[in-house]
């Protein structure tokens, strides 16, 4: 199993433990972005991760290969040069305060990559899958150019592609986006969103439903699904449900469009670190698609997995495949493993 | 606006983390007080916080300065000399285990401070309001005296006057206590108090309330609220409601009395810190009223910054009017801010 | 009051916080094991606390000796030699993800000692009680006749006996544990056990109950109360009745059969560190009963000083009769005490 | 005594103790730069010390304000708003391996600047001094125009100027450099060098000298301020002589020529931390000429100042005037002071 | 071998590394004090170590038992009672920047202490050696009465007793000491001191030496010693000599008078943390002089074993008989021990 | 270029800074072993450096795999089973202390490894080097018929061999390590020693060396070197020279026969972490040699490399080929790297 997921990695700084920006003197200095993420979560199920990108010929560029390479994912793929990691500052939440993004990423060397820099026939030779997030078409035309380019190199060599949309509104506008996006789509399989990138990205709206509110309504999602699948053509569309009772506190569950409406099991999460919940879904999913799970069971690990992913610090979903599906089977009681 | 604020600032030194005294190998040190969170509280709203107070002319004393010039705290008209920094030792608890506080703040060098070591002309300044607490006036007899001449310096420049009430009982004696506050009482306009501060200082009692079992009964506090105002003329009375249900969370609401009985909304609260709780109370109440809020708003506005001061390290509330007013106004859902 | 425990203690290796074991680049050392976690709880109480093992003559060996004596526990009758000290691995888990241990303790001296080795008259001088746990006899042959000698010579001199059944599967077969611990229960005045422990050890069962389910069924644990003190003939058997939420939070209480059957309050507690849970029990049930509390006291003093236990760091449980009785008596709201 | 410094303050990452980036998963969080140095230096020694720049209106922006105002720097003139912090990484380095420095400050607030933004009225109010360095002109050809419009603002009120040359090459070419700088140099009363400078920035070069073989030649360094002088007609040339034995050990001196060629003592330093010694020299200087000490005693003042800036962590001098003169006048014997 | 020593135990507050009191938002906490140091030494050495002081019944005051505890020495005799445990702050200094020590020990439980209060016959049971140093009767004249209340106690038993001077300054004045000390000095047996202790408390001086030169002049120290044991009639008169070169490197060498003058070698010494040296050195002298070392042999462990407490992070000399051994005999070479 | 290496692989556990172990709550975690860390040196340098070994099925064995896929050394032969991963502790020493460490090995996965479980092929594919040292050996009877099997699997498929004879007393005796060795010893083209390791293993002496006396005997070094060549037909021998002047400072260099006796340029070296120093040795020779650098450029490189190990924390040497040839080409000023 060979999976291609293309992004950018950016250093990430965090003040330790719950501290505000104004009271640090140390940051946490992990590395993540969304695609990169999700090669993480492949390569711990032991699938072959192959994280493409750009970073600067520097000892912090160095530092974030690294970080990827500890865990197995295959960066010889990445180019190196122009001018720098993209960072951003994260600020931990804790009951009603909720956590805080700053980002610092504009003219980071992946934003100035060109589809020429890399050896695609030697990316995708063997490859299953490639994934991408609406995060990489966004951080520059460059980069659109640049994803647009790593689709059609992956769909003409019969890889499936599945794109998290995570629209990013610091990045793009909603009008841009739409426009790039929808383009890109025509590459897609298998699509990923919650029900605020369909309507930022795309305005495709459910109903009756108030995000902070902490309801869900089944429906909403249904509709959103639908209309997703008929507009691009998706094979399968799936949403992820965050319910958010506080920083500390949320529900978690995801549904699956296949034609038929699959709802996952809801599990109530005390939080260690959310950022990378997301990712750690899509990896969960690309995974228990790609072994053979069917829809509901690769539905049930990617929720599973993304569930455990909020009690692991840093973006990386460090988790292994017992390890989710023993909780996909029902063993949430967190008892001592000896 | 110009708020001044008159009290001890100590030395906190706490173990890492849950760890017990026993533990430590390492105190967290950061400074706080009374009187110097609430100026915190305000320099952060952007107003103009002086803090008044006696350090020694050692680096501790300056350490401590330097703890509030980092925010913005107008510190020029802190006396240098006398003898130590009081400290207090803060051993964090958890679940059903308290945290625990001790106190060494026996001969510090704002305990033998007089009235004619400060320039109250520059103090007072355009100063709009004042602000002191009972521990204050527990110091010493000299901290009674200066609590006084600062009373009587700002009501004859026309500065509102507000105490936190405060009570602490290894400082001084109930009689003492009653004593003192009853003379100070006559130059506040605006108490603040919870309903042990007021039965322990002075006697005022609500009825049916159990502090340690969980239930807050509206009655006793409109009953407590009521005796204070009368036997003091306080324009405002305001009070905290607090409901322990362990060391990790508990539920926080606050009550003010202006003639009306507002009660604002109450929180569910999951502790990172709870020290400073009360003092960003009153720091956002002195906001909100100076501020021209109606007083249902300011007292919206206080319990919010104080729910969020539960959430950050130190005694210090590290919040902006954005943040309290984003809670007030109904979203504790916590979702990453990007 | 006179308490003697033998067994192993280990160095404790953390990743800080909730990092995984392959994020940490430091782990937290600290001391533990079941009799010495016992003994630490008694010595905590004020009682004479006696810890006997062997640890081999080396810095690591001094540094476990070390973490006993700072609590004051009489660690006079170690034996130094062999070749190493055992450890263990510990990661905290959170919410839905479990807590994980890996045990790296084969070889360790007290693995090779012999009870020659031991001035038991020392060592029981005075005594009133002895403790052990059915890890010591899994650990080796060696340690089981190690433990079989120790058990004749507190009973040859009217010691009281306790076991914490305590299987540990890494260690010994079910059939092994049958047999070993099968005689040493002769010995035994008060047993000590969960429920899995009867069912692993001896096969003894209660109906109806699903661990990892969370629900408890008194008549189950009176059932297997009564099996084993029918079989064993022990005065006493205390059953710890553990409701695994997740692994940040479980409920906690227990049983003690004495003729009668008597249920402790249920604790429901948010966990700071749950390892050393259980023998927290051994050692407050030991100081209640020793102490001349009446069964029940003995055993809601065993129940909160164990639910105490869970807030504080590390295997030993650090808190003062006070802190106890204080819990035990109801106050469990967490309120600061200044 | 006012002075006033302008240029860019970067956040400075730095792996813990001595080690390598690619080791680092934490990085300390300081924040420096040239004219923040000095300032930071001049409020240590009483001085009023008002640093202008411009930085981004969120947290990181915020944060570096607060490192300032810490230690009592003016930053009411600092201008909020443009895109990002500026970064530096620092690794620092021991024995024989260097330290690092990588810079990624592209795109920073300062960068887009303008003089316009700036009230220099309130700024220069009762200011007697005006520092720059030539890294503020190199960052951008508006701080290239910002920096000559401060210096005309100085000017026009007659304030002293100092410039420290600084070259950057990073930033821009000696052709650069040349150009934007020989034309500033008018305004300049005092001139801060060290023989690369004079070399990088002007091609003025002194003879047989060799860095890094660390050997000093009194005649070259004598060549170079005087030809400093002649061609900008400077009143005063400092020249700053670092002996670089290795990462961990530096001899320190410095000579002033005013007419005149002064030589300083020469210090052996056991370096803890190299970054800023520059700057502390520069903020030792403008102090020891403004409060009336003879060219002689400043230059002594300078170079103690400095030396001690290399026992303390950060860009910051953290130094007292008692400290600096207590060394300057001969007890470096580093005895306890109780 | 039983040695009792008599004093105060504080807690050491320390900023982590080189930081300066102003940069610390961490202290690192560890316990010292003269004679505690000395008893640290002398458990480590396998002596009975017998520390007698009062400390507060809080956790602070366990804290620094357990301290002692840890390392096997005889707690059981401390009075628990007073105030508080006395504090002092150290910044460590580095190449020509001091360490800097700030005292925060008034009305510390000690100071307060009375002889009645202590079981002086348990205490003295079995006793050996009895040693303080003159900061316990500077602390207070009830320390001073306690003190000649323990040295009579000592001497009425046979028991040797040993002082160190250890004059500060900041507890008394030169005159009151010469008084109280010159009345203790009647019990005295082996007097300890280095240069400036004599002539600070007896006006007794040496010739030509400046100390803060790094010149030692051997005439001098033997002209000291002699006016020492001449006056006061002592058996044996050390005088330890150090040569501060700056704060991170010192020699260290000592001198035995015992009718004849013996010199040790001399140690040049890369610092760790020098504050202990002295206590460190008297620990030794105790144990050779004890363990039947000749009085040459005595001086060259005592000197080896206080230079190898240079090397260790606290007060506390944490070595063992062999290490010193190794070095007194001339293994300073630092090769690793596999 | 490829070089493989076989050993093991420990977990280092070091308490922080100069920490004694008994000071110690926490352990700085990493991973090393003589030749894992020839593989580090080795893939730093660009080349393909895969290490071989036998590492637990468990997270502390994924651990040390990752600690190797960080820096790109191949890890995909290493076979996975047996029960642990062994340990050292090691104590940083400072001055006259030395450095300590405790081996914990026994037992652990590589100690039980056999020849058939590796895919030699593979592993030897394209193979240029093998490298060993005579630690592996030592590890057990297994490892030193594993160790003969992998050097047979190399000298038949040409790949050119090297060994660091690394004489470890705790694992075997000189007359087993001679037997061993002196088997081993047909296979090998490149044997680098010290002066100790020819003693102990094959009782080859130089004359006049006192090894603790800090002087270097070139002559001694040749004969060594020339008996080692000829009783073993190597094609060359390298000998490091270290002359330990203290724990934080020695002298380093090296010597390389190769039918003519080339002597390196000596460091003197101010020592952040010294082990791991003669490994960076052997990886800088190998990767000199193979890179076509003549025999006195490869031995420069390799003690320029080794020179800077002792500068960098932990058993992996963290260098580039640039930094090494700074320095080899003499640039050790230090100066910083803008």
């Amino acid at each position: 199993m060979k999976v291609v997921t293309l992004g950018e990695i950016m250093l990430r700084l965090a003040p330790e433990g719950y501290l505000r920006f104004t009271q640090a003197d140390k940051f946490t200095a992990t590395y993540g972005g969304g695609e990169a993420n999700v090669a993480i979560s492949l390569a711990n199920y032991g699938a072959d991760a192959c994280f493409i990108t750009k970073l600067p010929d520097n000892d912090i560029g160095q530092a974030a290969i690294n970080s990827l390479r500890k865990f197995g994912v295959d960066t010889s793929h990445i180019v190196r040069g122009g001018k720098r990691v993209g960072i951003y500052y994260l600020e931990k939440g804790a009951s009603q305060r909720a956590s805080k993004v700053i980002y610092d990423r504009a003219g980071s060397s992946i934003s100035e990559a060109k589809a020429e820099e890399f050896d695609w026939d030697s990316i995708f030779a063997n490859a299953d899958w490639f994934h991408f997030t609406g995060i990489t078409p966004a951080i520059s035309d460059a980069c659109a150019e640049l994803t647009k380019a790593a689709c059609e190199q992956a769909k003409k060599r019969g890889v499936s592609v599945s794109c998290d949309l995570n629209y990013r509104k610091k990045l793009w506008s909603r009008e841009k986006a739409k426009n790039v996006m929808s383009e890109l789509m025509q590459y897609v399989d298998v699509c990923i969103a919650n029900e605020e990138d369909a309507k930022d990205v795309f305005g495709i709206e459910a109903e009756k439903t108030d995000i902070t509110g902490g309801k869900l309504h089944k429906d909403g999602y249904k509709s959103v699904a639908l209309q997703l699948a008929k507009q691009f053509g998706f094979k399968k569309v799936a949403i992820t449900l965050r319910t958010s009772i506080s920083a500390s506190e949320n529900n978690w569950a995801a549904m699956l469009y296949n034609g038929e409406y699959l709802f996952s099991k809801e599990y109530n999460i005390k939080i260690v670190d959310r950022v990378g919940g997301g990712d750690s879904f899509g990896g969960g999913l690309i995974y228990g698609l790609l072994s053979g799970m069917d829809d509901g069971a690769a539905l049930e690990f990617a929720v599973a997995a993304s569930c455990l992913k909020h009690s692991i610090e840093g973006d990386y979903n460090l988790v292994s495949v017992d390890e989710v599906k023993k909780l996909a089977e029902g063993d949430g009681s967190g008892r001592v493993q000896r």
